[in-house]
């Protein structure tokens, strides 16, 4: 038969990076195109343990039904460490579990714009949460990032001149994909302007914890005394991304819709899941467990640093990031850079992102491509960075 | 701050239930009002084994990120149980994983109506279900149920009046909250009546394996030849609820727009909960056990109704059900059913679920209740139902 899709999901393209990562399924490629966490992150004796204890302690809580706002005693050490180590509890404001920050950037767009509402997010930005926006026929409006953060004459232009704007996305953290993080000035600058012009602000904070250079910069969400921020978290970085647990904190009333949102969404985040991560939570290290993850990362983002400075030729240019997972390149102006990615993995079996992933007006011209150092080993780092940097010779004239 | 909300979801209200169940919490509360499996229904022993083997022998896959159509293996699975259990796999269908069947049903409906459009839904029916639909701005028709399942008359006058239906959403077996199971003759009919109209259906069957009595009747997307059918099944009732993994068969260009909106709503379902769900399938005998949740529940509704024979004003009117988890309850014409159910928890301390949370239309008048024999202790059905026998002989004079 014939399909009618809903105009809403009629547009939305799978991730670009997906199929990307197709091609990069082919062994013989070196992939320098994922996102995720290095897999001597993860601590799997840890897990291990804890998951057999729960299992063995408490069955039947870890298989039977749960509440949506996220399992009580989660939430409750989950508000201690948002207080403590984030400092971003408001005095009015609560804390919900979501399944994966992801879900609590997409049940923010659903709960508090209209189709036809604007949006402005950083460009480029995380497409994951563009297509959860663009899922809600919200108009995207970039707003350019500069190498301290997002542009506050851009930011302030748009909040002039566009219309129904209801939420600002940031990433302030080692921003994916360009691996900027936002000054401190800039942050507060950003929720002036937001109180000014009445608009609410997505605070994405998935990278926050892997600083490995520079000094830590408090959340916007710390300035927050009116309940404007939307503040989300995950364990993805942390912990595992493959178990889904993120957390969302926020004015009470608005964590009232995004549970009632959330219900309709997926009834509760796996309470396994949620039980695995209270007790790393509690019977852990975690700081040093985090300064551990930092540790790799700070290693493997080096290494590829040095490599590119060795091998890539001196005209693309680079976001040195203090922490994250990904580097973003820019090849000079009227470079072809759909053509050096494609190229890259054709030709040179090396995986890439092209920008054009990223940016808020799908497919918009940038010559910029991210490059991503917390997934591949550090001999294909080497490798990939060496026969990437050829290429970049041979394409810059 | 002042919010504002957006449309979709500033009319849709928490569950009713929730509210019920939450004075249920008062431990002195019998509550009749849940809807969980039963806690020995659990295999808890076989969990245990399989999570340990898991996180011993491939722990990276199951804390890593993953694919969002869900892990291949357990795909490769659910096809082979999906075909030979249900006979659901049309030769152009295909199955992806999704976050429990609740997810199923919201991705169907965000992917395939605009705002305003018409889904036809039995009434009363799954408030979750209701509920996601609402926060899709959709306008939700209702078709009477009747002990053999929708009224075929209802059906076909909705299909001629309504304005741009787009799905009728159904719950052929032990319909949640009626208990109704539809006819093989019905099954037909709404088929040819949708096909007619050119009306896509939602077949929703979490409850189908739970058949404790009559001959099993083939769901409707085995009559399924153009793709007209999205069919959604759970592991909430054969495994476990918390996990949070359903599954989704329906034609290859509908799931594509499923995985679009999936990878928008949360990237993928917890892996480590799909892994379980894949050696739970592989290593051990499904069949068996779902033969023993059988006979727990066979047990358990048998004991609820013969109480109910022996307690309940015969004036109250029951639909007998051949499987699942509820028993509805109809008092007279122009009973006080809120009022009935307001006593029953306030003044009696046994809880059960006003009608008025099923109805298609929110808070449309009925003089119906919800039990559910699942969940509740065999000693609180045998307290529980005496307690409300002595109220439906005090109410109905």
């Amino acid at each position: 038969m014939e399909y009618t899709f809903s105009s809403k999901i009629a547009t939305v393209k799978p991730s670009a990076i997906r199929e990307i990562l197709k091609m990069s399924s082919d062994p013989s490629v070196i992939s320098l195109a994922a996102g995720n966490p290095a897999p001597d992150a993860f601590p799997v004796k840890e897990v291990e343990k804890i998951t057999a204890d729960i299992l063995r302690e408490d069955p039947i809580l870890a298989l039977q039904y749960s509440v949506t706002e996220g399992y009580p005693a989660l939430r409750d050490t989950l508000r201690t460490f948002a207080r403590n180590r984030y400092d971003v509890m408001g005095a009015e404001d609560d804390l919900i579990v979501v399944s994966g920050a992801q879900q609590g950037l997409e049940l923010s767009c659903k709960c508090l714009c209209n189709e036809g509402d604007t949006m402005l997010c950083e460009d480029p930005s995380f497409v994951g949460a563009l297509n959860a926006f663009r899922s809600y026929n919200v108009h995207l409006a970039g707003i350019p990032v500069e190498e301290d953060g997002l542009s506050i004459e851009a930011l302030e232009k748009a909040l002039k001149e566009q219309k129904n704007v209801k939420l600002l996305y940031t990433i302030p953290n080692f921003q994916n994909p360009s691996g900027a993080t936002m000054s401190w000035e800039k942050r507060q600058r950003v929720y002036e302007l937001c109180r000014q012009y009445n608009v609410m602000i997505l605070e994405d904070n998935p990278y926050g914890d892997l600083r490995f250079e520079g000094e830590s910069v408090p959340a916007i969400k710390t300035l927050d005394e009116e309940g404007r921020v939307i503040y989300c978290g995950s364990f993805s970085k942390i912990l595992s991304p493959g178990l889904r647990v993120g957390f969302v904190v926020a004015n009470e009333a608005v964590l009232q819709k995004l549970v009632v949102a959330k219900q309709c969404a997926d009834v509760h985040t796996s309470i396994l899941s949620q039980l695995i991560c209270l007790r790393f939570l509690n019977d852990y290290d975690v700081e040093a467990h985090i300064g551990r993850l930092c540790e790799i990362y700070r290693r493997k983002s080096a290494l590829m640093l040095g490599e590119m400075q060795k091998h890539f030729s001196p005209e693309v240019r680079t976001i040195r990031p203090q922490g994250g997972l990904f580097i973003w390149c820019t090849l000079p102006q009227g470079s072809d850079m759909l053509e050096f990615c494609r190229r890259a993995v054709a030709d040179y079996k090396v995986a890439v992102v092209p920008g054009t992933a990223f940016t808020a007006k799908e497919d918009a011209p940038t010559t910029s491509f991210r490059l991503n150092f917390s997934t591949p080993t550090d001999e294909n780092i080497v490798r990939g960075i060496e026969i990437l940097g050829r290429l970049t010779h041979e394409f810059i004239r």
